[in-house]
């Protein structure tokens, strides 16, 4: 079992990953937190699936469980959704000495975080992603947050679990292109933070290949974005390279109305164009952009998307990371390593 | 002016205390956050009287201001109320580089408060409390709440202010009953934390008198408060002395459905029989609950309030600071000092 400690302030949390975790994560939890009451939060998707495991697991380790399922989809990121779980979770009787769980991806850990960050002001809380995006990206860091109908996540918090358990067996049941999603974000921190992880990834170029290494590519991931949150965990510095292809990759999905791409084959694009946008500018070294896209083509996601000029400056120009007339690009100075370019919001467009 | 710092981890703020300083709020509030976007919350009984003030003082300082008023009463603290204000803050711009500034009661803190707290993951944000009850308790602390039809508080978090800003001529405007009901909790600090605020307290024993040392005695809780949170930001031990008289007077306010008396009336008359309980038991020296009696009837408040047996066991049965069969009352151990008395709840009854 790989263990990863992320500490911030007060709030130190364990990330533990190993094949098979899933049906000892009631043992990992009784290890922190007496039995009580848990409330699994989860989607029609993956009810199904794991729940069953999870449920059992508590149960025998003494814990009390409600299973509250909702649609799948972004849709229910929304304060109807999130209206609903708090009834569930008061007629359960949840108290602060209880416990929230998260099972599945991004979008139920975003809403059941939220959810346990403001109920009685705050519930013990436990990320059990299910998606290798949600695996190596959103359940560290703490960001949990709904959807408005002016925006996505403009309501939410900053609230660390008490332990996350990443069961990298929950990736066999994804569909290829949930899969290679999360290998979009994974991609993401080798161009960004290490090199190394990128050669990794090189080496073993197939969905298939990737299962051998899974464990560790995830707890790389994890590692990197440990560090990066660490460092920043309110979101006002660093942890803005995160964002490496995601303005070119916000365009495509602004473009198509957030329906033709999914987020990770938008920001596979994006960070092509921002690989091809920074061997323009003299700051990306030539070939770059070449081996990101031929890595990301390896696991089937997009590396060229329609986009006219027109579209790309509109997402810029509302960018909630540019102030006035410049937008803050992040480009690769080489694999392994990013810079964050204060870039006129005009001059983005080089195609 | 009186200055006094909230030290908790990372969030430093103040709590700036004198008459007239509401006039001068734009220029307090510039000495440390740039001139932004402020989005004022009030409530329609307040508006009228110092939202003026207000505005004029940030615009004069380079504040754009936008002016959102709520009905007045604990209606106002509803998921309804709570989106409203999100779209209204939306739509006037508001970022995370903004402001938000709670002009107000107890009630339109927390909503504002709850707004700042969640919208965009965090606003910073800027209390103006204008009653007495919310300058010596609600500003201190960081606790923000809305209602759900299931019960008080039940959505909220722990969010602090940058700045408290307290003008004790705001309280000019108060109702008796509304200025009484902040002494309610003004003499409970004395009885829990401090016998000289007692002492003082009983020495200007009408509203009119209190007036020569309101500046004082504001100060002297919010400093109490202060050492209480500082020592349990989350409630988890040492803040729960601070509910002296309330479990008798929740019980009250239960039984007459939060009508017929206010939040201040049921936690005087809480408080004598807090200490008449006490006496009972031999923890609170004879004379205790006199002494109190007397202080809070120079103030208009009710010490005997017709409660019966199975109402207030009733009440105390699910109040939320009990375990399993045993609730813990706060006692008096003398003026000045309180005990946390774990007690059956059937033994509650002395009456």
């Amino acid at each position: 079992m790989q263990n990863l400690c992320i500490n911030l302030p007060g709030r130190e949390y364990e990330i533990k990953i190993e094949k098979g975790l899933l049906k000892n994560s009631g043992k990992l939890i009784k290890e922190l937190i007496n039995p009580c009451k848990a409330a699994i939060v989860t989607d029609s998707n993956v009810a199904p699936l794991y729940s069953e495991t999870l449920i059992s697991s508590l149960r025998e380790n003494g814990f009390s469980t409600a299973l509250i399922t909702v649609a799948p989809g972004e849709g229910s990121k929304s304060p109807e959704t999130l209206s609903v779980l708090y009834d569930k979770m008061l007629e359960f009787g949840i108290t602060r000495g209880d416990l929230i769980i998260a099972l599945g991806g991004g979008i139920v850990g975003d809403l059941a975080g939220f959810c346990a960050s403001t109920l009685l002001r705050g519930i013990p809380f436990v990320q059990i992603p299910t998606t290798l995006l949600a695996q190596i990206d959103s359940s560290v860091g703490g960001k949990v947050a709904i959807n408005l109908p002016q925006g996505k996540n403009l309501v939410g918090a900053f609230y660390q679990p008490k332990l996350v358990i990443i069961d990298p067996l929950c990736l066999d049941t994804l569909s290829d292109e949930i899969f290679s999603d999360g290998m979009a974000e994974a991609i993401k921190y080798g161009v960004i933070l290490d090199e190394q992880l990128f050669e990794k990834i090189e080496s073993y170029p197939s969905r298939t290949k990737m299962g051998e290494i899974i464990e560790d590519v995830i707890s790389r991931c994890c590692e990197l974005k440990k560090i990066v949150v660490e460092e920043d965990e309110l979101d006002t510095g660093k942890r803005m390279i995160l964002n490496f292809g995601h303005t070119f990759g916000h365009a495509i999905e602004k473009r198509y109305n957030f329906k033709d791409y999914s987020h990770g084959q938008a920001v596979a694009c994006g960070m092509v164009m921002a690989a091809e946008y920074g061997e323009k500018t003299g700051i990306t070294p030539l070939g770059t952009s070449d081996r990101i896209e031929n890595l990301v083509l390896s696991f089937g996601l997009p590396t060229k998307i329609d986009i006219d000029k027109e579209s790309l400056l509109d997402a810029i120009k509302i960018d909630k990371k540019g102030e006035g007339n410049l937008v803050s690009l992040i480009l690769s100075e080489k694999i392994g390593k990013a810079a964050l370019v204060p870039t006129e919001k005009g001059k983005v467009w080089i195609w």
